[in-house]
C-alpha cells in the first residue's frame, strides 16, 4: 500500500485565525466561533472528509508588538478574541465518532495536577480521542496577564516543560495499574487500592505528590504533539512528541526539516519512522483551475495586510509598523524574522529581497504557510508532491474562508487522495492513536520516555 | 403568585456523590460518570423536569483522613475517581435549550486569567447558562497535588478569594464596553478598541495586568454560587453569591441560616430577597407512600457505612475509624464535628448522643442532608412546609440512585408542585440569571460588589 497522507484541521477558537482580514468574507463563518453550531458544522464537515483530527491552536494573550499595543489586533480580529479551546471540544466529541482532537494548552499556565486531570476527562469521554499540543507560551502579553513582569526565556521554558512533563506522565502512566478498577458491584469494590500509587515529584519548577484522580482512560497520556521550529524544540520535540507541526515555505526546507526531526529521534532512542510530521498549509480548490484561481481572486479582496503585520510583528517581536513598507526589512532585524522570513520564499530564492508590503501580502492567506491553488487533481498532485520529495505525513490544513476551505477539501480533494489508494476510505477503529498507528496500539509505545513511568502489571 | 420553588439537581463527575456505597444498586448508572451516555440522559431528565439547574460539586483531592489513607476512599468509590466537571458541561448544553450549569472551581488552584476565559467561553457557548460556585478547597490531599506542603488556613482562603474576584471581576465586568464589538464586516471592523480597557490588579495573592481575552457573554459575570457554613463563609456568600448552598437537619436550624445570610447581605448593601438560598436534601419518592418505603429499604441494602464514615473523617479531620464504632463520639471531638453532627439530629435534639455507628447509618443516603420519604404528594408537603418555615428559595437535591433519583423527582414531584402553582410548568426565557431573577436581569446587579469595575458606557 502506498504511503497513506494525514490531514489536520487547523483552527482556533477565534474569529480568523491564519487568513488575517477574510472573517469579512460574506461566506466566512467563523464570527460564530462562540456558538456550538460553528464547531458542530465543522466537525461534521471534517469527519465527512475522514481528517485524522481537528488541531486547535491557542494563544493566552494579545498581539502587541504592532504600532506598541493592541489596538491594532482588537480591531481587526487578529485572533482576539479568544476563546477557551478546550470548552468546545465536548460537543464536537459528542457529535463526532471518529473525528480526533489535537488541542493546545499552555504547560506555563496551569498546574500539572489539576492538567493531568481534564486531558484524562476528555480522554475518557472521546473515548480516546484526545490528543495534546505542549505549547511554552510565547506572548509576553499571557505573561503579564498571569501576573509575571516578563516572559521566561525561551530555553527555560522548555526546560519548566521538561519538569512538567515528569509531573502529569506518572500520573496518566503510572498511578493506577491496568487492572486497579474492578467495578465488582456484588464485591462492593470499585478498585483495588493496592494497585493505585502515589506519585510524587520535586522538580526545580514542580513539586507533586498525589495520586492521579482519574482512572486509566483509553489512551493514558493522550496522543502527543509538538510544534518547536527551533534547535531547542525540535530536540524536544524528538524525545517527546509522536506528531510534529511543522512549517516551511518550499520541499527543499520542509525536507530538512523533516530529516532533522527524524534524525533526532533516531538519536533519542525512539522509531523516526513513527514520528507523524505533518507541514501547515493552505488548499483554495474548486471544480476547475479556474474556479480555484476565481475562489482566490474573491478571497484577497477581503485579506487584511495590516492585520497581517500584526500577526507578523506578534510572531518576530519586531513592530513592522515602524519599517518603510516599501523597503527591503533592514538587515539589523534580520536575525529575529530569519525563520519568519523563510516562510515566504516560497521560490526557495535565499537572495530575494522583502519588504513588509511583501510580507503583508503572503502572510495575509494562511499565514506563514504555504498556499495551494487549483482543481482537486491538482492540489491532489501538490501534496502527494510534497510527500514524496519531504517525507512529511501529513498537512495541518489552515482555512482561508471556514468552514468553506474545509468542505471544498472534503469534496474535492479527498475522492480524488482516495481514488490513488493514499487517503483513507473509513476511519481505522479504536483510539486517535490507534487510528493513527494501527491496532493495539492505544498507549504510548515502551520507547517513549512515558513509559519508563509505568508499573509492571501484577 | 404563590412563592415559586426552586429546583438544582446536585451531582458530581464521580462515581458516587452523597450516597457512598449506592454505585452498587443495579439500578445505579452513576460508575458510567465517563461517558457522556450519562450525562446526556440525566440533562434530559432534568429539562423535563424543568429544575432550573444542574449543580456540580467538584473536589480536587481525596478523603485520606479515615484510617489515615486513601484506601478505603479508593476501594469503595468515595468521590474517586473524580473527573473534571467542566468538561461534562458543553455536552449537556448542546442537548438542551434551558437548563443552568452551576460548576464548582477551587480558586486555590487556577490564577484568575485563564479561568476568567474558560467562565466566559462557556458562558457564549451556552447562551448564558452558566454559574460558578466558588470554593475555596479543603482537602489537604489537594494542597499536596499542587506541591504544596499545607493547606492554607481556612480565613486565609477566603482572603485568597477576596483577591482572585478582583481580577475576574474587572474582566468580565470592566474589559470590554457593551458596544465595543461592532462586527462591521464592510467597514472592516471587528471591535472598536477605544471601548476595550486594560485591567491591571496587584493584590496580596494575585497579580494581573490584561485585557480580557473574550467579547462580553451573555450574562458577563457567571451567576454566583457559594456554599461557606462558617461565619466568614456566610459574610463572602452575603457580600458576593447569588445562589447561596446551605445544609442542615431541620428546619429550625435551617430557618436561622437563612435569616443569618439575608440579614448579612442587607448590611453589606445587597437585597436580602434576592439572595436565593438552597437546602441541601435528598428525596426518595415513588406512586404511594408504600412504593417509596419500599424503595428506601431496597437502597438501604447497598449502603456503605465505611464509606460514609470515610466522608465524615474527610469533612471534619476526624478519623472515625480510631473511635469505637458504638460508643459516643468523645467530647474531645466534638468542636471538629459540630456542624457535621449538627447535619444529623433531625429531630432537632440537641441532646442526643451520637455514636459512630449512627453516623455513618444517617450519612450513607444523602450524606450530609436530610432525607424525605414519600409519595409525590408527600414530598410536595414536605417541600413546601420546609420553604415556609425556614424562608429557603428552593432545593439542591443529592440523588440516592442516579438517574432514577432525578427521573422520579421530575415525573412524580414536579408535577404536584406545578398543580399547586408554586413550580414553573416552562422555563422563562433568557440566561439562567434571567430565568432566576426576570426578564432585563442577565447581568448583575447594580449593587453587587463587581458593578463597581463597570464602566460608563460611550
Amino acid at each position: 500500500m502506498p504511503k497513506q497522507i494525514r490531514l489536520n484541521a487547523f483552527d482556533m477558537n477565534c474569529v480568523v485565525h491564519q487568513s488575517p482580514g477574510l472573517w469579512t468574507h460574506p461566506r466566512d463563518k467563523a464570527d460564530r466561533y462562540n456558538t456550538f453550531d460553528y464547531w458542530l458544522e465543522l466537525a461534521a464537515i471534517l469527519e465527512r472528509g475522514r481528517f485524522d483530527a481537528l488541531f486547535l491552536a491557542d494563544v493566552l494573550g494579545i498581539y502587541d508588538v504592532y504600532r506598541g499595543g493592541p489596538q491594532t489586533a482588537l480591531e481587526r480580529a487578529v485572533q482576539v478574541p479568544v476563546n477557551d479551546p478546550l470548552m468546545v471540544i465536548p460537543a464536537m466529541a459528542c457529535a463526532t465518532r471518529h473525528l480526533g482532537f489535537g488541542v493546545t494548552c499552555a504547560l506555563s499556565y496551569e498546574h500539572p495536577y489539576p492538567f493531568a486531570r481534564r486531558m484524562s476527562t476528555l480522554d475518557h469521554l472521546t473515548n480516546g480521542r484526545i490528543g495534546w499540543n505542549i505549547v511554552t507560551g510565547y506572548l509576553e502579553s499571557a505573561a503579564r496577564g498571569m501576573g509575571m513582569t516578563a516572559m521566561e526565556d525561551h530555553d527555560t521554558r522548555y526546560d519548566i516543560a521538561e519538569d512538567y512533563l515528569k509531573v502529569v506522565y506518572p500520573l496518566w502512566e503510572g498511578s493506577w495499574e491496568d487492572g486497579a478498577v474492578l467495578r465488582d458491584r456484588a464485591g462492593r469494590r470499585f478498585a483495588d487500592p493496592a494497585r493505585i500509587h502515589r506519585v510524587t515529584h520535586e522538580g526545580p519548577y514542580f513539586r507533586s505528590s498525589a495520586i492521579h484522580l482519574c482512572e486509566p482512560s483509553p489512551q493514558r497520556t493522550p496522543v502527543l504533539y509538538q510544534a518547536g521550529a527551533s534547535s531547542r524544540g525540535r530536540q524536544f520535540a524528538a524525545e517527546h512528541a509522536e506528531c510534529v507541526f511543522i512549517n516551511g515555505p518550499s520541499p527543499r526546507v520542509i525536507g530538512s526539516i523533516v530529516a532533522d526531526i527524524r534524525r533526532r529521534a533516531q538519536a533519542a532512542g525512539r522509531d523516526p519512522a513513527e514520528m507523524l510530521i505533518f507541514t501547515m498549509m493552505t488548499v483554495i480548490t474548486g471544480r476547475t483551475t479556474a474556479e480555484a484561481q476565481d475562489k482566490l481572486a474573491d478571497y484577497r479582496r477581503h485579506v487584511d495586510e495590516e492585520a497581517a503585520l500584526t500577526l507578523m510583528s506578534g510572531w518576530t517581536g519586531v513592530d513592522f509598523s515602524r519599517l518603510d513598507p516599501d523597503k527591503p526589512v533592514p538587515a539589523a532585524h534580520t536575525d529575529a524574522m530569519i525563520s519568519a522570513l523563510e516562510s515566504f520564499t516560497t521560490n526557495a530564492d535565499p537572495d530575494r529581497v522583502w519588504t513588509p508590503r511583501d510580507i503583508a501580502r503572503h502572510a495575509a492567506i494562511g499565514g506563514r504557510g504555504p498556499v495551494v491553488v487549483g482543481s482537486g487533481t491538482e492540489v491532489a498532485d501538490a501534496l502527494q508532491d510534497w510527500v514524496a520529495t519531504t517525507d512529511v505525513d501529513g498537512f495541518n490544513l489552515a482555512y482561508a474562508v471556514t468552514p468553506e476551505t474545509f468542505a471544498d477539501i472534503a469534496d474535492l480533494v479527498v475522492p480524488v487522495l482516495q481514488e490513488r489508494g493514499v487517503f483513507k476510505h473509513d476511519y481505522a477503529p479504536g483510539t486517535l492513536r490507534e487510528k493513527l498507528y494501527g491496532p493495539g496500539r492505544a498507549r504510548l509505545r515502551d520507547d517513549h520516555p512515558a513509559a519508563r513511568y509505568r508499573r509492571a502489571q501484577g
